[in-house]
């Protein structure tokens, strides 16, 4: 039977898999189109079930498509330690997002299994349904119904752009489980994750110990000004509310500066009427504000309004703003860093501590159980992307250390 | 016989006209759907073909479907004084713009065929194809062509979204004409139109003597950085397009407040992806710079290109600029002015000098013949928009202004 020192997962074999099961969805570019419930969604899940199966487990699905993969441990009285993130892709997503975090635990399962070990917990390997939110809004939706933060219900009634709700497409894909959505299934949650920035690649680190996720606040405005020609309207005598935007873009980026490591900017921009000869009369935007403490964040909200505020006096501008979602500032459990920053270091790479900016599954999971992550970095810090990639060792790396950190989290229960 | 000093235009007939043609294309929001050379724009032209002949006029029609309702004067030997602009409309235009000058000149023809008068000189009314380029681009095309700054073959082939060309369009509704499109078919123009801007409302001013045309200078500008999520990426690792397109938004409010009557704004923006959690890497918008000097627009222009370079610097974004079009700027013709401007006192108005922001059919002309235009308020200044409207009062008194110059400047041949 193999000891913890010599059980070395295969990143080949890792590699192989995510390559071989990216044809589910397969775009053009390169890159994945596999929305949440969709057929693709339904092939790479049979895929997965059947994989896990053949290594070993018992897969069970829950009400809202969850997927849970249990490989026996040891001790049946023990709460499994789970690892997971999602396999479903933006529609214009990468081969690495969410799907590195599940096949990881499924490297991990297969190299326990080829070894003939077990840890003295059973190890649970989890696909997250929605995590995206692409095709039904919000992201991370099952995870959070999970958590108890979202409403069963409400998400199983979630419509798509075509009126089809989540509920439907999981029964027609065959993935309504009928297992309850209940929080009780695990007592620990690992997700190996690509960075999805740049802080690893630049700083030529392979390994992030991830200390939490930044809280988020959103906001949603509408300024509203005057549309008029642009020759026959002279300066003094405008409302143009894309001044105000502007003036918002820039103060954003400001307070974004000002309050490293957070962060703040606008996404998304519509103008109108969006003519060349005519001087904006509405413009909606959305902001984004990020900061891993929420004395911070607060400080960087009240900025932000109070920017907004004088942007939209001086350009004589009505405003219409809501703060239209919010996720708090989330520590993980300084147990389950210490793992990983063991696991690292046992497997030779001095682990980078570090934030996640973006949202994740373990971020619903962390008030629940003890939770952490790993990133490893992605080329260019390019996500949400076709482009998006990452190399076999930096893939084979956080595998070996998620597997590291998992035997170190066992080690403790005896 | 009729003396100049008892011809009065009739408002109300000039009001209902415009009210009883506004049944040509009316919109259900009550404006204007009146495409160049569509079946909306045929029935207006066969209407006014035959408002015209009614009232004592002949009228031709040029290959470009340019229209000229020539009204007799006394000296055959005289070339025609003409007044003019345009029936075709914006897609979601108003009942006022290019109409009001059309109507109004037909106006004067029938005030002086009910009171039996002739100038020396005859009186054209024109109808020039295409003002508004919303169907064929670009804008004032058939006045162009008749001033050769426009080519004529290049024009008929312009296609519309669908790929029908002008010259079909044209031709499908009986508007290519059998008269050649020469540019000597008049000695002097006047053009009447709303102003298009909130100038003269704000000053309870009912007659703008137009000064000239502001030159004009649009550039289009490609910023490109790079996508990235907004949570995972440092603020200083950031190339955000956006932010360097809104640092050119208020430089180009401040170069257009710092060169007054000088105007500068930005009209068009498309923000790419254009999603709330990336940080957009390209942006693609619009520059509209404008003012009634040449040699001020330079220097406009130049620090606009200088804001360019130093918020693209400062942002890590490539640009790809260029200047798409420029219109010079237009002086009037001084001795066509000193007419407008005893045409308003003649009438009891004291007319302000002011500049057109907008480009008009009249700008071709400019350099081609003696040029002056007369402008009325419209109602908060708005144009190009269903709402648009003017007073029966201020459109009654810019026609008989209208008249006023025009037998003002034919008292001067004698």
């Amino acid at each position: 039977m193999a000891t913890q020192t010599n059980l070395a997962i295969n990143p080949r074999r890792l590699w192989e898999t995510i390559h071989d099961t990216a044809r589910f969805g397969a775009t053009a570019k390169g890159g994945l189109r596999r929305l949440a419930a969709s057929a693709e969604d339904k092939q790479v899940r049979d895929w997965f079930r059947a994989a896990c199966e053949a290594a070993g487990c018992t897969v069970t699905v829950d009400r809202v498509g969850n997927m849970f993969a249990l490989y026996p441990g040891r001790r049946p009285d023990l709460k499994p330690i789970a690892v997971g993130s999602h396999l479903d892709t933006q529609p214009t997503g990468g081969k690495f997002d969410g799907i590195l975090g599940v096949l990881a635990g499924l490297e991990v399962i297969r190299t326990f299994a080829e070894m003939g070990y077990q840890t003295s917990a059973p190890i649970m390997v989890i696909n997250w349904t929605n995590e995206e939110g692409s095709r039904f809004p919000p992201a991370m939706q099952c995870s959070g119904v999970y958590a108890g933060a979202l409403d069963l219900e409400a998400a199983l009634a979630t419509p798509d752009h075509d009126g089809v709700t989540l509920g439907e497409a999981l029964e027609a894909i065959g993935y309504v489980g009928t297992e309850p959505v209940r929080p009780d299934r695990f007592q620990a949650l690992f997700e190996l994750h690509i960075e999805q920035g740049p802080i690893l690649e630049a700083e030529g680190v392979t390994i992030g110990a991830v200390q939490g996720v930044q809280g988020i606040r959103w906001h949603e405005v509408t300024l509203r000004g005057q549309d008029a020609h642009t020759g026959a309207t002279p300066m003094a005598m405008r409302r143009d509310a894309l001044c105000g935007m502007a003036a918002m873009v820039c103060a954003l980026q400001d307070i974004g500066r000002r309050h490293a490591p957070g962060v703040a900017s606008v996404g998304m921009v519509e103008n109108r009427p969006n003519s060349r000869n005519v001087v904006p009369g509405e413009v909606f935007f959305t902001a984004d504000i990020r900061h891993p403490e929420e004395a911070v964040l607060d400080a960087m909200e009240a900025e932000f309004l109070a920017a907004l505020a004088r942007a939209a006096g001086e350009n004589g501008l009505d405003v219409e703003q809501r703060r239209n979602w919010h996720s708090p500032a989330i520590a993980f459990d300084p147990v389950l860093i210490e793992c990983v920053r063991r696991g690292a270091e046992r497997a030779g790479y001095v682990p980078r501590d570090i934030l996640s900016g973006a949202g994740h599954d373990a971020a619903y999971l962390a008030p629940l159980v003890p939770t952490a992550m790993i990133f490893v970095p992605c080329e260019g810090g390019i996500s949400h992307n076709e482009i998006e990639t990452a190399t076999l060792e930096d893939c084979g790396a956080g595998t070996q250390v998620l597997l590291n950190a998992i035997l170190e989290y066992d080690a403790r229960l005896g």
